[in-house]
């Protein structure tokens, strides 16, 4: 941590801040400029979390220097890339893996269609929202748990893993008893309960990161869950709120690059809500291949028309093919398989 | 629902499109201009919510023209304004209502100590939180029930109606024992299974707005409570998330006027995180009661340079002391008391 | 400036720095602490400006410490709040001021007749474009110099100083022959050469926020006028440009305070484009008064409905005059007259 | 244009907007429905643009349904791709064009060494600015014609043609002189006095996309140019403004598939810009180019360390040689050469 601090600091002021800092355990540094005067905190930063150092008389402002998340590091991990089992698949590897199938799970029907028709175009992971987190109280908001075991009877005819949303700590055991992958959606991320409920289970989190999420924010979050010694995170961006109105969200993908030189969790990208749109979902999927994503996750449905949600950016059955056959060239040119 | 066909429609999708809106119970009105077709959906536009219009060949774009709320809005109360009842308080009448009290409940005498001197400046509500979230798993998040006792016997000594937050769906029973209003931070705006349970709860609910939430968002997100039964909703305007970065939010003053022109609940202000820094409290909550605001919600701590959180801008008992004269004076203006 | 140094900074890295650094005229300063060692940089930062620190191997992160604007700062000037006279009004003394008028200069009879209108209900200064700043190509975009004659007209009939934007810098000398004050329009904030031949005249500039500038960012354009020689810079708040999509713009109400904080020049707020919509714009102009503003920029047109441009946020004469006696009352609030 | 009315909007109300919008020229159908009439106005949308249908009582919204720009919309072109000639070189042809140079001119050594590295790996332009927009009037603003000077002897012997800004309309006809592409720069994509101006040139247009600009004002400025006669524009992502404050600026990637379906005009991105780091800069582009993009713009120094702007984020030659090669492999996997 470094302190600036004001112009006028008084010698009392500013042996009181050095006083302070000192009782808390770290070493004082201070540099007497022309018009500044500095004051450097050597030590464990995190002792001075507690401490409003800014309404201390004298003191301009503070700079800390050291990053508030440890275990999603890049630096926590030996080899600087973490891989996440998910059933038979792995995320982090030498694979970019696809995570496919409707915004709900509306019927058995529709998800079995779906679940065989993204396994056949080589989908690694099925998707699919039980509980659904929805803006309105009057939209449908999921099958629940007839939901959950819809999804598990598909993953038994195709073998793809379930990935599905858990909304509410009361659930977390019910939805993790069925899938074998818990998403955190971007509404949620900083639902600290949750996050700490799914920190203390033994299945691995897709962690999606908030519209509003900086990308530090993302990290602890990520923490919280690893915090509980469940290390098995997976981070995804799916677009941020701003300004730009022309599309749902603004895909944000430079936080793909960024991530992978920060942490070692695998990340990956979610183009079905980033562009909001059908047409845009090929062209962002090959984007975040491109930049370094270990894999997608993307809404497909066999009507997209009907669906209950988000059918606007739901890919119809050959428009998922189409993409799959595009990503498979995009994956190459990234010295990676699908 | 207004539907705008794309230039290049055929006659058959004309007709699908219609047939498929009659088909949910609406009527249809077409009126075809020189370079564009229009289909105006006549009837209840609730029907259309999960039909993705945009999907169907021939659309080019939606425009909803109805509101999607309906308790929270203006038109639904008699009188335009509704009051909420807090203890002996009341939101939305003819005085301006000043919560204040510390970010977070850090012991029974410096929450004794601080809801004398609030309540001896005038304040007619106290907080402090007794559940934190924190953006860290390693900041300190609240003291629990402990907290929550502590709250009750200044309560009890000061006479001043307590709110704090609930962050967990399991907690919210345990919370509305003691509290005499439920705060719903920014971050659990969107948190809708903590939303339904303090809609079944008979508790007021002070519910502030997320970061990067719509002001159509918030009143969603009341909806919620008042869907499940409890109609007693304060909102309260926080800040948002934009790219500004020298302050810690984005103060939306305008939210205040637009939501009183919009709703019929109650509408707050939180200085406190919208400025983020102690000299910007005063003149953002003279803002905004001379903007219309029913009330306030203000951090004061005893000592704001050791407090546990946000001590950056609490104001000292002598600040709000301050602050409290000069609002009595902004509120006169604005025909109201405090 | 501070630098912050990787974690595993060589000897020799530290040293090379180190030489860089004094090379430039600058004293260094070096604390090693356990787990970082920092550079502190002691002397005129501003050497350092065309110095690329982060392309240095072993650098971590750079944090200046000292503001970018000089003439701007508040300490710049004794007494902490400049005046600028306009005719005979004053910004930045006790009075608050009302610039008022139409969007656009459309006729010399609507500008008459508002001129008129709005001196009779206490405006300071006449607004009125004769060059317009348009979005799309194909909108009316001002009557030009015929608008600057009929403002000039105006001013002489009512005794209001006039106020207009400039938006070429071939015109600023030609608009400078006519009006009071030269506006620079948010669009133009960062137009560096319209700055700096403004800051050659010898002409009052109004200068607006652009709608993504940061404060910081205004302050340095107020700084391109005032080091070209021309101090009498007002600062104007207009709202920028968020996620909100229910108004315009989001109104940043506190950068008034903030920037009374920083600066030592006038600064107003602008609530016709802030909200957008005429029923906001009387709240929104109270609360600027409350925060600090020591005037405001208001539209006003004999027939909104009809205005060329902004019509949706132009008040008529009757709101405007009611506008005017709620201002009086939170002017006098606030210890100001209007 | 569709016009929504108010719940109790009069009969009288109703008649007087229907011969308001006949007045001008357009035809009108009225559908009333249960709760809600709609207004749908036939005809150019065009001669509504100075009415303030907002004002005219019994209105409650409006909703343009007509693109705002005709010459730069994709129908606008029979082949739907334009092609934009450059020297010897075309945008928006089977090959994505790489310019290449430092962010300034700062000599004319530094300027044949980068010309000359660049060109041998396989740029097809050279960028390099000699009027510089600068934050702060403080910091280096270019060589100006000496600049001009040097880049064109710099294109005289590697044959790449010269890519650089113009900021003030007084210099457009100077810079055109030199120059084979005239850049706008984010700052001034809303300088309409400098777009008209360019429009008025026979030299095509790189302009870049504001920093608060939504995609369609970015076509509106593209349209201030076209309908000068100057149909050669280029468009630019760069980033945009948000809160997300790791980077400099936030890369919206998805507005480059967003405007290959909206507009003719070729589409290229500034990774540089956009991420504002050195080592983002490589991913960034090969999401570029995997997302369509027509080209790159890049920023390329001989020694980033002691650049005199933007050293942090540009490449050194191995670094762009580095680029080179990858991009390579992904322009082949999106069907495109070098």
């Amino acid at each position: 941590m470094i302190i600036v601090a004001r112009k006028n600091i008084t010698v009392d002021q500013l042996d009181y801040i050095r006083e302070r800092i000192e009782s808390l355990g770290l070493r004082t540094h201070i540099s007497k400029g022309v018009s500044r005067t500095i004051i450097g905190c050597i030590g464990d930063e995190a002792r001075l979390a507690g401490v409003s150092l800014l309404s201390i008389p004298g003191v301009r402002s503070v700079h800390p220097v050291m990053r508030p998340y440890k275990l999603a590091a890049r630096d926590f991990s030996a080899d600087r890339t973490s891989r996440v089992q998910v059933g038979n698949r792995t995320f982090g590897g030498p694979a970019c893996l696809v995570a496919a199938g409707p915004c709900s799970v509306e019927g058995a029907e529709m998800m079995a269609e779906t679940g065989r028709a993204v396994a056949g175009e080589g989908a690694s992971l099925l998707r699919g929202g039980a509980f659904k987190p929805r803006t309105s109280p009057y939209s449908f908001d999921g099958l629940k748990e007839e939901g959950l075991r819809i999804l598990e009877r598909v993953r038994e005819e195709t073998g793809l893993p379930v990935v599905t949303e858990v909304l509410d700590p009361r659930h977390a055991e019910l939805v993790a008893g069925y899938a074998d992958m818990l998403q955190i959606g971007a509404r949620n991320m900083q639902n600290f309960a949750l996050l700490r409920e799914v920190g203390r289970l033994r299945r691995p989190v897709l962690l999606k990161r908030g519209m509003s999420a900086t990308l530090k924010d993302l990290l602890l979050a990520a923490e919280y869950v690893m915090s509980g010694g469940n290390m098995d995170v997976v981070l995804c961006e799916r677009g941020i709120r701003t300004f730009g109105g022309e599309m749902r969200n603004t895909f944000d993908l430079a936080a793909i690059p960024w991530l992978k030189l920060e942490t070692h969790l695998p990340v990956i990208a979610d183009p079905s809500h980033a562009g909001g749109r059908r047409d845009l979902v090929a062209p962002l999927a090959f984007a975040a291949l491109a930049a370094g994503a270990d894999g997608l996750i993307v809404e497909v449905h066999p009507d997209p028309e009907t669906a209950a949600s988000d059918g606007d950016q739901s890919l119809s059955f050959a428009e998922f093919a189409d993409m799959m056959r595009g990503l498979q060239v995009f994956a190459e040119a990234a010295g990676r398989s699908l």
